[in-house]
């Protein structure tokens, strides 16, 4: 490797973490005849000194993929939980077995099943899945530092009416309409991350993340039916605003969503009229809305925003 | 065209047809305060005498796919009710529009919509995608023939237990292991045509397709949690028996479903043992189970079958 | 399972098949320094009796899925060449060893690899994925009749002008106008059929179904750039016609084929002309024009084309 | 608003942007008869002051994303010449055009097309979909401060041989055997920043941004191929070394690759030996390397880098 150290002598390793990615776990509990399901994609990846394996193809420092994968494995023998406990378990395993191994970032998707109803009554164990959105959590350890931050994605809402996009600025390339009767509709992928002290090990909270998720996914979806819409702006901050209030333990609530444009048809080519019923659902282009609503003070997010797509 | 006819003299159009698809069409019923909400991809395909246009580039008969996506449109105006319907609509207005247009091919998904719950009740005009299966339809005609053929796609179920797989005949490739306590999972694709009298106009019967869309999803679920599974083919008739057991309107159910494998996960290496709790899902190769349920005497299908994708 | 069958003796078993779908299987031929790599996507469906496993969850005929799997891996050592000649010996082979598996279906895709320039040349062992179309191929077997249909899909083309469409009829749902210069864009997805003679053991000619994919794909091509497109069915004529004159092997070609719109962008209430240069590609609906070309005399294709999809 | 003012009192308004994704871009130049293509995805996203529109629905500041969508055409009116290029005029324009817009995020991905051949010459105005990499760029101003980065993803690489893995950690969840000839595969998806002074409207350089991205291309391809590969991580150090040192105007390169698993199946139980010939490529889990090389003295990247997903 000595000709390659002196060929690039100026040029070195930057911010840099590997891992395994979408291994997915299924775990049932049968410890009665009233199994339960988890259904979770997991990526573990870690970050420390692993300069030698790039510059030098030196693999000592490098935990195999394949044994991050055979990890979750092994931990999800020993149950699940929420998707939260689970990744904070192999944070702390990862950072505290291998020692040049000093932080990392643990992500997983969960996907929800209910039971099926058969006779009346949701069967023992066969289930549906869920569909709707998607639940994510991202642990984020670096050094003894812990963030953690929980989301969902895919959560397709639509209001019919109550939208409005009026008073706009205009230029010579404006040629929308004002309208004050609108379809709004978006797919929100939100994310919320926990304070600091809420998480820490000796935190005065003890957060049930599972019944957080159920209640701030209630409380987005109420938040978007209220009131009058100027703008998907502001729904997104009433949304956020009432997570915020009922979530003291929650320090912000960050989101990216499509405008997902529906065109009201123009059918009076053919002799009818359109008042706001039909509509043309549009793929492309389509807006963006991406907003972040915070506490005035939090508590210090350090690198746990990183590498999470679509939000600035 | 002279040159072109003279040297394919042997070569004649087939089989075609030609149309708009995915003409995405949401309709809001606002008679009220409390909104409905339909939302439907539509595909319109035309068959007839269009022979002029692949030879000769003569378009005299060529119904713009234009035009047929705004008749989708039009006719949306006037209510949808149900994919089944709408598509017959369709069907007629082309086929009796257009000397030519002998017949063709509608085709419909259906993306249900549930009201959001805020503040304990489901809200008047503010809705969530549902999520799970999507709901489809084709209505085929063929001069005065009409096939109808409903189904849904992406319902994905799982057994956690009362699966089994033994008996199977082994050869030289045969590394299978048999097990008697296995997953059974699967994302259910069914179809199921009408019988054609009971959709003609005159017919004796008058279909609700949008009750028996859930009625036949209820009972595709129920016989899938039925009894101990010996293969998923067994399944599949358990559930198409359901089917055909209460709807006599129903000629045949056909299946198109993979085998999504969940393999126990060897913990042996790591110290620990696995009762079945911790499986890997797999997503390539997957097993894939065709399978036509029918009654001994059904109505003649036809051409109605053709070009659905994944059923034998 | 006396109980099932006296509940549904009016109920039968159709049409089926099943077996392993999506066998990824990557061969490399490393004789020499300088390798070769073929790299596809196989499935593998058995059709014969198979309805005591249906009716009775008996597998005693069940040839296993996994089975299916371990052979494509199995034959991939003694080479793949070409995709319909391995598939040819996949259905030979499980025909002949099966009494029960009468017949059957076997599919591909292949992806194409070209060596990594470097340093001037193609490298011995470096691949880059050539991307542009994907390579299929189907072998379908019934008794002692065997056939088999090649095909592309994914072959993106444009043409940017001599392509119009007008003279098409009006009626009270037509708003499109006529254009004599537009942009002309498909996704190709092309079939075609050998003759069975051609196929064959004894056959009279030998075919070389590599070489023949790499000129069909060059004539379709071709087909596209010539002359003025009065109608897109027009030029899949052209383009099926070119095919059909080269290679009398070949018994008939089918297209699927979206319309692929470009909307020529009205510049006009910015100040700016718009000389047919600047568009909006829509992605839905889409046009889409399935049509089959073929000889006048053609060897029957039997069951060749069923579970194809998008074809009529 | 006043009573929403009052209840989130402490929740404010954190990063935002919003805009158009997603325009699709279709330019064509036709000052002679041999056209020329270029086509885009093109996504504007404006930040500056828009916390009126968030929290009272306020929209005097809230530039339509219909209007961004709009310029995007007008703007190709005048010819793109360069992704890059195109993005900084549209950067210029919108931070210049509206006081209260102080920066923003253009990005876009290009589309490679080329020319058919058509009796033995690429043809004047036909064109086909080149496939392989698709080609990005994200132009960041932030007041005056302007960042360029290049990339291009999905360039999906293979070499059959000349790579391995050993050396590395074991613990109890490592069951990885250790292996010295095996199949590396990899979708490269790299991005290279631009020193801010080559770019700076009176920097010293002048930057060809086209031929500077086919020759990076070139040079990470020909870096994957040569030498043995004792590890991924190691193959990327190679790779954005060659673009390093014959690239001053460029800063740094990152990687986000995945590991793409070719597993050399076992074929002792069917009496057959595999010496690295027939192998399963997977699908997941698989190996995710991210890795960031760059100069020992790099310009400020300011927030260039935000919101690149999968980088570290």
């Amino acid at each position: 490797m000595t000709e390659n150290t002196t060929e690039n002598s100026k040029i070195v390793l930057g911010k840099n973490q590997y891992g395994k990615a979408e291994v997915r776990v299924v775990k049932i509990t049968r410890d009665t005849g009233r199994h339960e399901i988890e259904d979770l994609s997991v990526t573990s990846q870690l970050r420390g000194d692993f300069t030698a394996a790039h510059l030098d193809g030196d693999n000592a420092h490098v935990v195999p993929t394949d044994t991050q994968k055979n990890t979750v494995y092994g931990f999800a023998r020993e149950g699940i939980g929420s998707p939260e406990e689970f990744l904070i378990r192999l944070a702390n395993h990862f950072t505290s077995e291998f020692a040049w191994v000093t932080g990392g970032r643990w992500a997983a998707e969960q996907y929800a099943w209910e039971r099926i109803l058969a006779h009346g009554e949701g069967h023992d164990h066969s289930f549906v899945r869920k569909g709707q959105e998607v639940r994510n959590a991202v642990v984020t350890k670096d050094g003894d530092n812990l963030y953690v931050i929980s989301g969902l994605n895919d959560l397709t809402v639509l209001k019919s009416t109550e939208s409005g996009f009026v008073g706009y600025p205009k230029d010579r390339f404006t040629t929308l309409q004002e309208t004050t009767d609108r379809i709004l509709a978006t797919d929100v992928s939100a994310r919320w991350r926990y304070n600091n002290d809420a998480i820490a090990n000796g935190g005065s909270r003890s957060i049930d993340f599972n019944k957080t998720y159920d209640d701030v996914r209630a409380l987005l979806l109420e938040g978007f039916t209220e009131g009058y819409s100027y703008a998907l702006q502001q729904t997104l901050f009433q949304m956020a605003q009432k997570v915020l209030d009922a979530h003291p333990e929650i320090d912000e609530v960050r989101f990216s969503t499509p405008n997902k444009h529906h065109f009201v048809v123009d059918l009076t080519p053919f002799g009818l009229d359109n008042p706001n019923e039909v509509f043309y659902a549009a793929d492309r282009p389509y807006g963006l809305i991406e907003a972040n609503f915070e506490r005035e003070t939090i508590s210090d997010p350090g690198n746990a925003w990183d590498g999470i797509a679509g939000f600035c």
